[in-house]
């Protein structure tokens, strides 16, 4: 199956590109990069590394929008985004002094805060570095308009970290507060790596922009799903203990949603922390209060869009199927 | 005096591309970085940017070794440079746990840590985004190698502070554990910033390495300066307080060079952190040891093979003149 060849390739690429600091003075260093990728270190393996899906997105897209044969000339690009997306959930660990990360020990537990920060900026430069490796195939005008695309992504992303972390301390958050804060987080990435994507395959402008609006829709549906996951879903699905976000006081939909109905659940949620033995009791008020109905109208909405879009790109053979597929799975929709 | 032209002209291109971040949604988030900068909030103005060497070496190595009229396009690069060092000031201050630069709190002191880190990856973005801008004026394949250049440089940056951070704990070093470590933080940014000026002026292969290895030289002998100065230097000279390198336990050349030579500042050093009343005390014993004069005769050297790679390079016209006179400025030399 095409995705799997792909995620071979993927790790190999990762493998080739952060290599470049495997260097006698700095093999801690470097040790840190491949712990967190998931290549070394206590719990190594596959299920360390993650889904690999935002390089899967960029060779994907390449794959449907251009000469199906020609997908691994862009690699360097998806370990690039596969590189970014590491480099801000190392910081993002710091950031929500977060102990755990796929079960593992988080970078900044095992090596402390400062050499934390230190390895994912090393991640985001090796990024860089592996977006300039696009020249060997490609001409330079493009690897520059990827980069362009790229980078603005990252500052995107930035400024979701930013709107994050600023509403930990805030009691006034409603609805409108949580689409430019998961738009940046979430969505940017996904919407960058389509772009890339499509951008390689030297795809008409409206193709670029459609690829990129479908990243877009999967991403906030794909967060949608998962904040729903977050309150009602289960830990054999997600890997996460039920409802956790209550606990954690994390500000997703659901809870956004729940605060403007101005009902029992916002009363409660404004008394303080939500305990363990609470969950389940506030999860179905929730409900009760039609929240989980609409949020799942949203993630339907959402998805909806995204595959318009995908359509809309008229992505070709084996890779458009795949995408398909990987949006159902993404957005929690039987296909 | 050209410097004092180049100057404005790197601030309100520094302006120009961190007004990227000047949205309403994130009004808070591009404060951070306008104060770092020295633009806004307490204590701000000239003095609280820092010196803006770095852009400074940018443009006047395009200068020297191009058409002295064309520097202005090199601008964005010079920002570029600046925003990197900016990055890893405020990520080094959250390290280095320093409440205080250039004597008004540290980002971290005012935003805390997790927004700190978020804002120095906001400066390292911008710089790249700085990089891209200068494709407005020179070829694509100019800017990749250029671009080429820095991202190395910051890969180096990021080594030279892994080494920094993991030699706290150690008690085992010795000056060959300096090189390597100040050639990452300190000389690798000097040296690409003399590459990258070399680059955009076109220069040939061995000027853009006579002007490389005048930037690395001179950023090594400007750390043995400083850390000189951090050791027997005074408060007026320095703005910082006489000799609290020692107090600190900073890992500088002296203190290095005094541990292998198993003397009395040797044997004091092991027995634990110095007090600021024996500060005098054990500078005058180091000196009495030789460090002093031996710190001085690198510093000599060093500063020497700087102006040597400089003459090498064949600069032109007052560009010329004024890359010496830097030099001069930055390791303490009369001219």
């Amino acid at each position: 199956m095409l995705t799997q060849i792909m995620l071979t390739e993927i790790e190999l690429e990762l493998k080739n590109q952060v290599s470049r600091l495997d260097k006698p003075q700095t093999k801690n260093y470097f040790e840190m990069l491949t712990y967190h990728l998931g290549w070394s270190g206590e719990g190594a393996g596959p299920a360390a590394g993650g889904k690999r899906i935002r390089p899967l997105l960029v060779l994907l897209t390449l794959a449907a929008a251009g000469d199906s044969g020609t997908w691994k000339s862009g690699l360097p690009a998806a370990a690039a985004v596969e590189l970014i997306h590491n480099f801000s959930l190392v910081h993002d660990d710091i950031q929500d002094h977060s102990p755990k990360r796929r079960g593992r020990n988080t970078v900044w537990v095992n090596w402390g805060i400062p050499q934390a920060i230190n390895a994912g900026d090393g991640l985001f430069i090796l990024s860089n570095l592996a977006m300039l490796d696009l020249h060997k195939v490609f001409p330079a005008e493009t690897v520059m308009r990827a980069a362009d695309t790229l980078q603005n992504t990252c500052l995107d992303l930035t400024r979701g970290q930013y709107l994050d972390m600023s509403y930990e301390k805030r009691v006034d958050l409603g609805m409108e507060d949580y689409w430019p804060m998961v738009t940046g987080k979430t969505a940017a990435l996904l919407s960058g790596c389509c772009a890339l994507g499509a951008i390689l395959a030297s795809a008409d402008e409206h193709v670029v922009d459609a690829y990129r609006s479908f990243g877009h829709y999967l991403g906030l549906a794909f967060q949608v799903q998962d904040d729903i996951l977050g309150i009602w879903g289960n830990e054999a699905m997600t890997g996460k203990s039920t409802a956790s976000d209550l606990v954690e006081g994390k500000k997703s939909l659901p809870v956004l949603a729940g605060l403007e109905k101005k009902g029992n659940f916002a009363e409660r949620w404004k008394k303080g922390p939500i305990l363990q033995e609470e969950v389940e009791e506030i999860a179905r008020e929730l409900a009760a209060e039609g929240i989980y109905s609409y949020a799942n109208d949203i993630a339907i909405q959402l998805t909806d869009l995204a595959l318009n879009n995908l359509k809309a790109a008229d992505p070709a053979g084996e890779a458009g199927i795949e995408l398909m597929n990987l949006t159902n799975q993404l957005t929690g929709r039987n296909s």
